[in-house]
């Protein structure tokens, strides 16, 4: 796969006491790569997620959603190749036997074990495999982060990864984040896959309410295809090996600061995503306000970020705001044309409902022709806003979709 | 432009006494076609029409709705290469210079007189021009319904018409339609633009009732891309000439005929916008049943039916059911992943909430390779049920639209 021209280089992503990650070859598909990460985490250590919203959830998404309510974490196992959604009893039997033989190993309840899968929809994961590949990440030698982020990725065509630090209560902390993510991409509650590891002491619901809200306006702000995958989840796990006072709510002492952070991490590792968009050659960031609600701009800035009109409009480097117009009529949100206004990085094309007369096409041209296009649009109603970002719409979307299973 | 691969010969349509056809240059783009399409219509014609819900109305779409309310009509204007759509004032006096122009030529009143409008969107329809190609086509021969058909296309890489009879009131009666749409289609009222001519005497209150009920589930079953319309129009002219007593509500002899003829006309006219789907290589028909009510499983079913991934799979030639999952996990309805099930023409692909063992690919394979692919999805919930169209996914598209306005 041709690395995307949006990627960013793999970041330096320092240790976190406790957390060891391995790698090892499951051989889920005809490859000789390694495509199961397990990583053991130290006693204590507290467990949030986000989920999808999907009707038909994968069996794994069932069980960290069953898992998540118990609040706490000692491993984390993640196939690559093989989502095994929609493969009914014979799926779910697959995960307990993952979760059973990983907490035997560490001498720790299944419950404790998170599992999380990505790959073809419809195959039950095959259980010898999933067995064997486990067995010889136990004898593996721990590896870096940048092996983790290759291992858990599919379609994704560059390792993704980013770290932010913060002080909480004195104490210097770190949260490291992996993700994978190109295509199906249009997160409910999440993206595909992503992990972040923290050594901060968080108590298991305070780090779920941050981590739902750091949520919504990173992985549930960015869409490649507006297609929701069965699989999409995103596991924050907190160590506590960083010794500050346990957070506990948000007048704990440095409270903010973790939210902070945590947020930072999660629209980077969001981004990401998007830079890896199936074909993109383009990001694209779409910024609404003068909504009636933050809700109905969001609801307007996914219809924009989802059509494919705007979308191949970009990627043909067209200022074809006729377009973005459409994409706001067709949204079903409160919209008043003769109050619309629309710009392309910071030149006004459309003010008032209709074209700014004689408005400076150059600008708009070479703004068209970088990597990271924006687009403004004003409704002029009330005070709602919110951000979104996607990818453009090219032919190299089509080529690595109209081939994937076959 | 190619001519798609799923286009159909245009048929014989008869004449309808009274109405009479004219085309002209208005030459609204630099290209040597006519472009201007004029009706003359019968005093004492009827009309109705269903538009589109956009936000962002076009002028003509505005024009319409409000002439609509008088239900009759002596003439209709069509403007090819120009929507008029978000142009501000300059666009209402473009559209009221129109009818303005021809209610004068006709001596009747301007309300009587419609307009539809497809092509770029923001560009003020210049009204010098269209005066000009209104002044041409009054001078001009009538033509037939072939070459009217031909002059409100714009990307439509074929002219599409379709004609229906019934025995109403002891009277054989005509329905005719023309129609315009390749991209942009995802008609939520109506398709792109659509004309109804029948010699039939209809009260237009009846008329419009008839067209609603004919347009659910014909133009608002079809979707090309998702991407609503600012223009999306189809209107109904019943001049009366066949000489059956006045239809006006159910209880009127021939009602039920002229009704299904109606509903006939519009199913044949939306199936041949997808057929003219941008880059379409195949028809896509989606069939939704055991839904909890007809409006989710049309939900669902459009969910599918706008997915790329579902749409590059059909391109593909890949029985990928795992992204038709994915596309009912998605669309936000009841769904129960454990009673779901699959069918790609008649063969059962999935049920019960994983892949059925052992399946004959063989004929979902051969019927892949046509050109008009069956989905069937059973949610084993109740008795919604709901029938759509769409085209697969293919470069075309991505050419087509990389490309168009520059």
């Amino acid at each position: 796969m041709t690395r995307s021209p949006l990627a960013t280089p793999f970041p330096a992503l320092p240790a976190i006491a406790g957390v060891t990650l391995h790698v090892a070859r499951a051989r889920y598909k005809s490859w000789d790569r390694c495509d199961l990460t397990y990583v053991t985490l130290p006693e204590g250590t507290s467990v949030a997620g986000v989920l999808t919203q999907s009707r038909c959830p994968s069996p794994e998404v069932e069980w960290c959603r069953a898992a998540l309510t118990l609040g706490q974490a000692r491993a984390l196992v993640v196939n690559a190749g093989n989502s095994n959604a929609f493969t009914g009893h014979r799926g779910r039997a697959a995960v307990e036997a993952v979760a059973a033989r990983a907490a035997a190993h560490l001498g720790c309840k299944p419950s404790d074990v998170f599992v999380a899968s990505t790959g073809v929809i419809g195959v039950p994961l095959p259980i010898d495999k999933a067995e064997a590949g486990l067995d010889a990440a136990f004898a593996a030698q721990p590896c870096d982060w940048l092996a983790a982020a290759e291992t858990i990725g599919t379609t994704d065509t560059y390792p993704k990864g980013a770290s932010v630090t913060a002080i909480v209560d004195g104490r210097s902390v770190t949260l490291n984040g992996i993700i994978k993510g190109s295509g199906m991409i249009a997160p409910d509650m999440a993206t595909m896959l992503g992990f972040i590891f923290t050594d901060a002491a968080v108590d298991a619901p305070f780090l779920q309410r941050a981590l739902s809200a750091a949520n919504a306006p990173s992985f549930s702000c960015i869409t490649v295809d507006g297609d929701t995958s069965t699989s999409d989840t995103v596991l924050a796990f907190a160590t506590g090996a960083a010794g500050n006072r346990m957070l506990v709510d948000d007048d704990s002492l440095g409270a903010d600061a973790f939210r902070a952070a945590l947020a930072d991490l999660c629209r980077q590792l969001a981004l990401l995503v998007v830079r890896d968009g199936e074909g993109a050659t383009k990001l694209i960031e779409i910024q609404v306000e003068g909504a009636e609600s933050d809700r109905s701009a969001h609801r307007i800035a996914m219809s924009i970020a989802n059509s494919p009109l705007v979308k191949t409009a970009i990627a043909g480097e067209d200022a074809n705001w006729g377009r973005v117009v459409m994409a706001v009529g067709k949204a079903g949100e409160p919209a008043e044309r003769d109050r619309l206004a629309i710009r392309f990085g910071t030149t006004q094309v459309a003010r008032d409902g209709l074209a700014v007369e004689g408005y400076d096409e150059a600008p708009v041209a070479a703004h068209l022709k970088g990597d990271h296009v924006e687009i403004g649009v004003d409704l002029g109603l009330g005070d709602g806003r919110a951000t979104v970002w996607t990818c453009d719409l090219t032919h190299g979307y089509i080529s690595i979709n109209a081939d994937y299973r076959s």
